[in-house]
């Protein structure tokens, strides 16, 4: 590893780490709840620790290696969701460290588990940080990276592969850094649409904002204990569930439309894999819960934001779905783990894997009845090659590894299976609420400090797909260049 | 497919069926508890349609192909499990259609899950026969094929690779009829020396050979509600213990051991994965659960006899480890879904998958951090084909997948998500047991007639390894040649 290199990146991030914080202090000011010197505090250290990583070290070697890109992805989480705890310490919201690392950890990843109990107590700064820690990770704290070191260009597409959701990055435009920007503009677009569609539902401005972050980075952290529904609005949850679903969709699809190409979006079968998804759990599931609803729309509305909440990976939640049949369950816990579509804000293992596992193995079927047919696997269109499909068979071991795990390693302090495997479960697909203990009207707090971090140590390689947080155990990623 | 052919195949395996009867025929007719007559009836309904299908259906053209091979396997399991529960049927002993059908399956496929709630009550010639199918699936019934086609030997290898379990099938010996007959002497060698151990141990010559049975071909019935636990005899628990353990192990160890070549088992890879991780479970469970029995030797008994039960697939019980501890029962459902070693009598994913699988994994890893170094991943001393490792890949979607659709369709009427998610996991498994509403001490009677057929479809697609099972469904098998 290029330590000077990979350090004085990570130093860039924490200063923007700390301009990111800005407007959570703003909040804290405007509300004049206590929390306002905990930010300025937190700034400062931020800024000072990224002012001197980045100016003291200056190397010559300007090119990241694989090796180092891995370790700038990996290592970027773990450090801003250290830097972006402090809030939560100092402001005594969150007086453990652990507790505060595992909030800030699910905020950046997007996951929006919490350890908290009594959210509504809380000063409305702290509150503000912690759901923008949604809106930052959504989108990848290295598209920003993307955009602000254009410089290292050439060498980036180590960082995009570390970072791209899905086995398919569509370059859309033939410079990374004009990517990123669309992106990131696409992204804002979205977001501000949002806002706009829940201030008109008869949001309040802060409310508004937080759902937004919240929906945007697929995280799920609400300022109210009950979530969304605390709102008891047929209509916002409509809005937040629609727009769930659509920072569930791969990116690239919204970049065509803007650019009018309408063939890419009406072909895509990872688009059209996933609305299939959402409409059959969400008709299934409906028929399941319609005995405990007083009606069918409301049974319909119940199962629409709760599949499009648990499949986007977001996790807010308008229903205590620990009451629903098994079946209602079963189909929310496989939405969990698939997830929505690659180049979105969702976690999971995404549609675009599943299907191409699905279409190596019918190939695979159809190979045993015609030995001597080579048949080659087409995905959007194009042939994919032999070795994506063996990588996407080792990142499906490797995620099923993980699962099982993590389920071993919390079976050691739990009791019950359920709780223990679905914590691990949400987390590692970034999705917020699991079933039993961990229940959309339960939280994390119960767990031990270890199984806390053993759950944030999921949730970074749920969200950096695996293997750069992986490789952080390696000592060759280590070995000095 | 080459109907004549396949059918003709089909009509010889009733004949040896309606052979394999006799042994159950003279049991009933010792111990006169009335079942002599179901034997009777069903060996002649099974040898005359023998008979008819293998005398009447004469075609010219001798060789199988691929898709014939698949067939003949798929549909061998089914049928001659339909002739089998026959006994059951007639006999009275299970009057339920489904419910014979269920055990029968259960029986030839190794599963030993049953759906009888008083198994001591019922006449020992059926209690034989059910434990004898056992003994027959354990082999494989195309082993015995492979000995008694001789004449099809050139073409039996499509047949090899739909019965062989794992990815590796070792030829011993040049002619494939050759290497049935060693694995065949092998077995019954085995199987006799476990016979006399437990004879020595004080069991009689019945119960002797009920529970060989049922160790040897990794299934795991007894003729006791309480299972190997109804003994109370630790003499017993560890013989029979020893025994699941060496029954999951290749049988090409065994053979190369008679021909006293040293060398492959010693530097056996999965031999010492698999011993390492009956080990690793024993060592853990029993730390786990020390606290629940009298002393420390009785807490290792009880966890060796139910670790090397489980990870055989066999599934013996000599404990409700419904009660044990969460740690020991994920960890027991751990050993569930890895199965023992490729080329023996168990069920499961397999020792030898999980290694290429972790393998792959490890060889993509280093990957990302030296692109430019090709790696070749090598087990068992010899390279590893890249197709091989995405069949493997693809063995593990299938698996998934056939694990998550079962526990959704159980979910339509169940209430408990540990009782269906791992009902399915040991069924696919072929191990018995599951926890909670199907654990060591309950069964499988509760199932609706539905859930049972679709547990009878998990147990078989596991015992052949999912692929001729799903060909079963592809009407491109069920074409005419």
């Amino acid at each position: 590893m290029n330590y000077k290199l990979v350090f004085r990146l990570l130093g860039r991030l924490l200063l923007m780490e700390a301009a990111l914080m800005l407007p959570s202090l703003l909040v804290a000011l405007i509300y004049g709840q206590g929390d306002a010197l905990a930010f300025l505090e937190t700034i400062a250290v931020t800024a000072t620790c990224g002012v001197l990583l980045s100016q003291l070290l200056r190397t010559d070697r300007q090119d990241l290696t694989a090796r180092d890109g891995m370790a700038v992805a990996g290592l970027s989480w773990v450090i801003l969701s250290f830097f972006g705890a402090l809030p939560f310490v100092l402001s005594g919201a969150i007086p453990h460290v652990v507790d505060a690392y595992f909030e800030a950890v699910s905020g950046f990843t997007t996951t929006g588990s919490t350890i908290l109990t009594e959210i509504e107590h809380l000063p409305k700064g702290v509150l503000f940080w912690r759901s923008f820690t949604h809106w930052i990770g959504g989108m990848g704290v290295l598209v920003f990276t993307l955009a602000v070191l254009p410089r290292l260009s050439g060498r980036t597409s180590h960082l995009a592969r570390a970072e791209s959701p899905g086995p398919t990055f569509t370059k859309l435009l033939p410079k990374m850094s004009d990517t990123a920007k669309a992106l990131y503009l696409l992204y804002f677009a979205l977001s501000l649409l949002e806002c706009v569609c829940l201030l008109l539902a008869g949001m309040n401005l802060y409310d508004a904002l937080i759902h937004t972050f919240g929906t945007a980075g697929t995280g799920g952290f609400s300022n109210y204990n009950a979530s969304v529904g605390a709102f008891h609005s047929p209509l916002i949850e409509w809005i937040i569930g629609v727009f769930m679903m659509l920072f569930g969709v791969n990116f690239a699809m919204y970049f065509h439309l803007w650019r009018r190409e309408k063939e890419p979006v009406l072909h895509s079968e990872e688009l059209r894999a996933y609305l299939l998804m959402v409409l059959l759990a969400t008709a299934l599931i409906t028929c399941t819960i319609l005995p405990q609803y007083p009606g069918f729309f409301d049974a319909l509305r119940t199962a629409f934001f709760q599949v499009t909440s648990i499949i986007s990976t977001t996790g807010f939640a308008t229903a205590d779905f620990n009451f629903w049949p098994l079946l209602a369950r079963t189909l929310l816990l496989l939405c969990m783990c698939i997830g929505a579509c690659a180049g979105s804000t969702a976690g999971g293992f995404k549609t675009s894997r599943m299907l191409l596992l699905g279409k190596s193995a019918y190939r695979d079927l159809e190979h045993t009845l015609q030995p001597r047919k080579v048949a080659v696997v087409r995905f959007e269109g194009k042939a994919v090659q032999e070795s994506t499909l063996t990588q996407v068979g080792v990142y499906l071991s490797l995620w099923v590894a993980l699962a099982v795990g993590g389920t071993l390693l919390l079976s050691i302090r739990q009791t019950d299976f359920v709780t223990a495997f679905t914590a691990v479960l949400t987390t590692l697909s970034n999705v917020g609420p699991g079933l039993n203990g961990v229940g959309p009207t339960e939280n994390f707090a119960f767990f031990s400090p270890a199984a806390k971090l053993l759950l944030s140590l999921l949730m970074l390689a749920g969200r950096l797909e695996i293997y750069p947080v992986l490789l952080l155990f390696s000592p060759n990623v280590w070995r000095k260049n």
